[in-house]
């Protein structure tokens, strides 16, 4: 059995485990993301988690073989992170050299949801597809896409943005900067705000009424339409339907088998699935209708993307080697 | 040199020519596509006019060593043509089996679009490149991508139909049978329906005033503009900031180097590029800001597809025998 260190980076915590090839993740460690003032302070305490992780390994007797990194906002091409909305990382911080330098050991920087898609396909219900889509629905949307058996990466190492997909040109801000991206209005924090802005459309009388924006979270939401609260069972309604029709402009340009979400939000499960696949079937071009699965992702958000960096480096140490 | 039959069939005309692997293409013939009454007829006269070429060919000492084949509305993976719009073609149609059958040559069926991508990247601007676009502006809107190297087919060959992405759900009404396809707004016939919106919208005077809107053309609309005439600069206006906008969709999901247009209506250059650029830039996710490039394609529209069908039939026979 062959090991890795994974490491999945986001703007609340960071996971960090031993990856094996056969996808057994052990000896889970996380931080909390924000709790660092500094780059500096925030790379001690990951450096200082990489070494535990690797001595471990190590006295298993299966040293690591490497490191895979997911991570928000990252150039794939030059291992950098960079512009990230959530991290201390604005300026392109090349994290993939500083790393591999540290520890001697060959690494690989993915994009989260890159990294979520090759994990799918490696040891989820992706296993086999040669074209699909795996989206992930945290405080932002994330798109990793499996073409014609490739991941793609783009031509500058910077596809895959698909929440960043223009939904309406003079809507949401959104924290890129621009307005009415799908993440402003599909994600845990843009159901949030279509439930706000449906306490102001509507007069039902809603749970919701009595909280604060600040105070209110997609879980909360999910309790609420458990509970049959009208705003948030149209909260999810309307949040299925702009995620169908715009996943609609991914399914006419790449015709993926299925399409796969994951992330916090997906674990609404059929609230967000049902009138999702309803949209996506009645936008459907005819040649296409009904063809393509929209699936939940069988692993977990951040298995998924621990997983798919730890083996992606693993597979490519072992195709060096061979 | 090695030499194929080279095919693209459109709506109104189909084009024939042999194609050299060095990107000659030479004996062109062009068929009426609409004056067949009947598949049978319409067969019979394609037959016939890829005989003669075939007897060409051998003649000249350069025996063909397969048809390459670019259609609307095809299947790839099948090789059927099927449902398509403006081809007598309703049910699957095995195209790639009957002329292969009937020629005893190997045939490939590409799209129509996909096939002038793989044009352009063997003999045009997109020399070199490993992800890029193609789309074509003609009575509808036809998209080719290649994507980390590959052409992208889709899960059952039915991908690259980004001219029925929805750029509004409720808008016009489209040939498929939906409303408010990116092809209803961004093509030939897309303009001219802009042109007419845009006389009821606004009072300036215009040459269209006086014309009916089946006998208006795209050329038309190109012509007037190059008067000043405000109502045919404002449709080319929108068309390319509505291409722009929607063209943000494809790049943020796989950030291609480059984007060709390519079809009639790409022939009116900077009228419909700069608009677009303007569009695509405003829009664009700032780490790819100005990074993409709109470009018109480097070669006709029906050439591309002509070099792409040939010379991909000729390099696939090629591997085969190496």
């Amino acid at each position: 059995m062959r090991t890795a260190v994974s490491i999945d980076i986001g703007g609340t915590h960071t996971k960090l485990a031993l990856v094996s090839d056969s996808g057994r993740i052990s000896h889970r460690l996380t931080l909390d993301t924000r709790s660092s003032r500094s780059i500096e302070s925030y790379l001690s305490a990951l450096f200082e988690a990489i070494a535990g992780l690797v001595t471990q390994a190590a006295s298993e007797n299966m040293p690591a073989k490497g490191i895979g990194i997911g991570a928000p906002a990252c150039n794939e091409h030059k291992g950098t992170i960079a512009h990230a909305a959530n991290l201390l990382f604005k300026e392109p911080f090349p994290i993939r050299q500083e790393v591999s330098e540290r520890f001697s050991l060959p690494v690989i920087l993915l994009k989260d949801s890159s990294a979520a898609a090759l994990g799918e396909q490696r040891h989820g219900g992706a296993g086999g597809m040669q074209n699909f889509a795996l989206i992930t629905l945290g405080t932002g949307l994330g798109s990793g896409l499996i073409c014609e058996g490739k991941l793609v990466r783009g031509a500058r190492g910077l596809a895959s943005e698909f929440g960043h997909a223009i939904v309406d040109p003079g809507g949401r801000e959104c924290g890129c900067g621009r307005r009415g991206c799908l993440e402003t209005y599909v994600s845990a924090t843009g159901i949030v705000r279509t439930a706000f802005a449906l306490l102001a459309e509507r007069k039902a009388d809603s749970v919701l009424r009595g909280m604060s924006y600040r105070d209110t979270t997609a879980e909360d939401l999910f309790m609420a339409a458990g509970q049959k609260d009208p705003i948030a069972l149209e909260a999810f309604e309307r949040t299925g339907k702009i995620l169908g029709l715009k996943l609609n402009d991914l399914v006419v340009a790449f015709e993926p088998e299925a399409i796969f979400l994951s992330g916090g939000l997906a674990r609404a499960g059929e609230l967000l699935l049902e009138p999702a696949r309803k949209a996506l079937q009645e936008h459907a071009l005819h040649l296409m209708r009904g063809k393509v699965k929209l699936l939940l992702s069988e692993l977990g958000a951040h298995d998924a993307a621990l997983l798919g960096a730890g083996c992606t480096i693993l597979h490519q140490q072992k195709e060096k080697i061979s």
